[in-house]
Parts: structure tokens; C-alpha cells; sequence
């Protein structure tokens, strides 16, 4: 019977169009899966946990796939990194049961979103973090966030485009921290619209611009009128961060 | 009269062959005159607080220029940015005394070398750390360093090709810490010599592997003999990370 492999990399995403599989751009899961095949020699597509957009970073990601080859399972990270580019990097690799799958058996996602908040722009933060030159205070903004916890209707919280029909999430927690220059949003729930992250962070520092009033998020979610929310912040500053499976299936 | 004007800047070292201005090969010395040129349109050659290696970044670094140009101090970092490519960013600018001089009025440096210590590599820190994948013992390593403090001779620590005769530094302070997979010196002193902060980041890893005694490098520093110390640790490590000055011309 074949294997059912899960494998955990981490990517830079500033030279990908997303993860998922394009006719005429450059994506992860293309690099993953010529990786894969380079080792396994069988015609795999691995399958992802979810998609990213283009220049979207993951410090945690998940893909699976079925082999009938006999690898050993702890020299597979190794073996795939070896035909991966330096942006893309494979650091666990373990079996799971047969009906687990990367996507649906995901039952929680956490991610970050990294703001450079300095008046000028930082190397080593280019493509990997929003430049905000105005001064943003991370304890209004932690305030104002918590707002988000808890079950509701996102639809205001969603780019157009989106087939998805339920657009019920729930907020497990949520939490914007400072370290000097960095100010850092953190949030995990069960799932995450289309460019969900990325409103929240462009509605909050619609708030800390004074263009959005204090205590109005839950209205505003209640609302569920993308046009009342803030913008869609860019996609650099975004780090899907940890993904959950559930009992056997944990990551 | 000319004012004479020091800038403080970043870079990301990993496509630039060191600071100091090559016939044959990308600097940013080079790049830095470039956009200092097409800001005040006069033959200036910035004067840089050191030399860097090939690889070796900067979050802080000095250089100064004199113009006569009324192009306001607090006006030029922005100005200078405009032309240079991202991964040199210039942070601040001020006038100096007409005596002051980038590279002969620094009264010493901070460097810090990051290893990236985990089995696999991280996408995130290429050409940003050392990827180092044994376990290294922090503690151990932090107490070794403290060898190093105070006055020496470093002839020991200093790779053939220098022309510096006076190889006597004073290390101010010197330490070793870890967050998370991250291992970090920091290393302050009145100066260093060529490649002397990735020999001794080469000799505490040989100390850490048991290939140099605990307890041996106050000894391997008296021999003066490069042999006994560890090898040149990477380049990709090491960040110029304050650059210190007298009195007034403080940074």
C-alpha cells in the first residue's frame, strides 16, 4: 500500500506567484513538487494546506503526497531539499494515516504580519515586511484587535473574488506586540478568508490613522461591507506561521 | 566654506564585493558615490569608517563627504535613497567638524555574527547567518568569549595579508546568546583586525566540538600564532553593527 507523506517547509515567497500551481508563473508548489519527483521518480502533486498569494511568506507549511517508494521517512527532508531553490526549505517529513489530508484535515492556521515601522526603508526587511514611516502604537492596536476574537460572519473581511459561501471563522486569539522597529500582528482561528489577514491589518492601521474610529470594529464586522473595512495591506509583510492538524494528524 | 557631512546607513552585504570601491567588481562604496553624485552633482568620493568584506552586511555604517551644496542635512537621507538600489538604505544624516573624518575619528565598533543552528537551512537567514546544524552550547560558548576581553595582542587573530603592524585591541565587551535557533556574538572593541571577529566566532565553534580545550584560548591568544585559533568563519555571519565616535562627532 502506498505511503501518505506529510512534509513542513518554510519559504520565502518574494520570487513566487503563491503557492498553487500556475500555466505561466513561477509558484512553490511547482519548485515542491519537481523537487519531490527529482527524489521519489513517481509522478506526484503534492498537495497543499492552503494557497498563498503571490509574495507571501510561510515560516510553516504543509503539503502531503503518496509514494510507493521506500524512503526512509527522516531522510526525505534532505534528500527533497537538495533540488529545491534556496528560498524554499523542507524541515520535517513524517507519515501520517491514509485519510489525512494537508488541506481538509487542517483544522487551524496561525499567521503573522510584520511591519517595519521606521522612517526609512531597512534591507533586511525588504520584501519581508510592510514600511509604515508614521508612527503606529501597538497598544491601541492590540486593543482594537481583540475585537476580531470569537465566532463572526467575515464577509466584510473578504476580497471580492472569493467562491467560498460560509464565511463564518472564529478568532482563537489575537495579539499586535512591538520589538524596537517591528510591531507584529499575531492571529489564529479555524480558517481564514481570501485576504483576511490583510484587511484586518489595513482596517487597524486605518484606526491608528484616525480614519477608522476607536471601538468601531464591531460594527464594522457586524456591517459585513468589505467597503467599511480598511485596506488590503500588501502582501510582503504576511507569514502563514503554523498550521494545526488534530490528534494523530498534529503537526 | 564646504560642510563636511557624515551618513549613517544599512546594507545587505550578500551582492556587493565589501565596501571599498573595486575596479572589477560591485561595491557599495560604489553605489553610495553613485547616488551622493546625483543628489549634489560634484565628484565626491564618501569616505567609509572601515572596510567591509565580501558578504559582510552593515546595520550601521559610517561614511562622510564634504560638499558645497546647501541641500538641507535632514533633507539628504531621502534625497541619497532615491538612488540607491534597496538593499542600501541610508538612516541619518548631520554635519561634522570640518576635523572629522569617517575611518581615523571612530573610536570603536560593535559587530555581531548570527548562526542560524538547526538541522536544516532556513530560507530566511540565506546569506544572512552561518548555517551551523550540530548543537552548539551557548553557555560554553559565552564563557570562552569572555577570553577575549581587555587588551591582547591579536596577531593570532588576523589572517595573512593584513599590513596592520600595531596588532594590539582592546575587546570592551564581548558576549554569546541564543534565541531560539539563533546564536549570536556581540563583540565591541577600539578596533579589529582583518577577518578577527569570524577567527574568533572560528575558534569558539572549534571549542564548542571539542577540537580546541575549554579553557585554552587565553593561552592560543598569547602564542600570537594564527594556526592555533580556529578557521574563518563565513562571511554571511558578520554585521557592523555600531559604529562609535568621540565627544561631538557621537553617533
Amino acid at each position: 500500500m502506498s505511503r501518505n507523506i506529510l512534509l513542513t517547509l518554510r519559504y520565502d515567497g518574494s520570487g513566487y506567484h503563491g503557492w498553487q500551481l500556475q500555466n505561466n508563473a513561477l509558484t512553490v508548489q511547482q519548485k515542491m513538487n519537481e523537487a519531490v519527483n527529482a527524489v521519489f521518480h513517481e509522478d506526484v502533486n503534492v498537495c497543499g494546506c492552503s494557497r498563498t498569494d503571490t509574495g507571501v511568506h510561510a515560516n510553516m507549511f504543509c503539503c502531503s503526497f503518496r509514494t510507493n517508494k521506500e524512503i526512509a521517512v527522516e531522510r526525505i527532508p534532505d534528500a527533497v531539499n537538495y533540488y529545491l531553490p534556496k528560498d524554499v526549505s523542507v524541515y520535517g517529513a513524517r507519515l501520517v494515516p491514509q485519510s489525512f489530508h494537508a488541506r481538509f484535515s487542517c483544522i487551524g492556521k496561525e499567521y503573522l504580519y510584520q511591519i517595519y515601522n521606521d522612517r526609512y526603508r531597512n534591507p533586511f526587511f525588504e520584501q519581508r515586511a510592510l514600511l509604515y514611516p508614521y508612527y503606529l502604537d501597538e497598544t491601541l492596536l492590540n486593543r482594537e484587535a481583540q475585537s476580531f476574537l470569537g465566532k463572526h460572519d467575515f464577509s466584510g473581511f473578504c476580497s471580492a473574488g472569493s467562491e467560498v459561501i460560509d464565511r463564518i471563522r472564529t478568532i482563537r486569539s489575537v495579539g499586535v506586540s512591538r520589538e524596537d522597529n517591528v510591531v507584529t500582528l499575531r492571529i489564529s482561528g479555524d480558517g481564514f478568508l481570501y485576504n483576511m489577514v490583510r484587511i484586518i491589518v489595513g482596517t487597524l492601521i486605518s484606526v491608528n490613522e484616525g480614519k477608522i474610529p476607536q471601538g468601531s470594529i464591531p460594527e464594522i464586522i457586524d456591517s459585513r461591507d468589505r467597503l467599511r473595512a480598511g485596506i488590503t495591506a500588501p502582501a510582503q509583510g504576511l507569514y502563514l506561521n503554523k498550521v494545526f492538524y488534530n490528534g494523530e494528524d498534529r503537526t
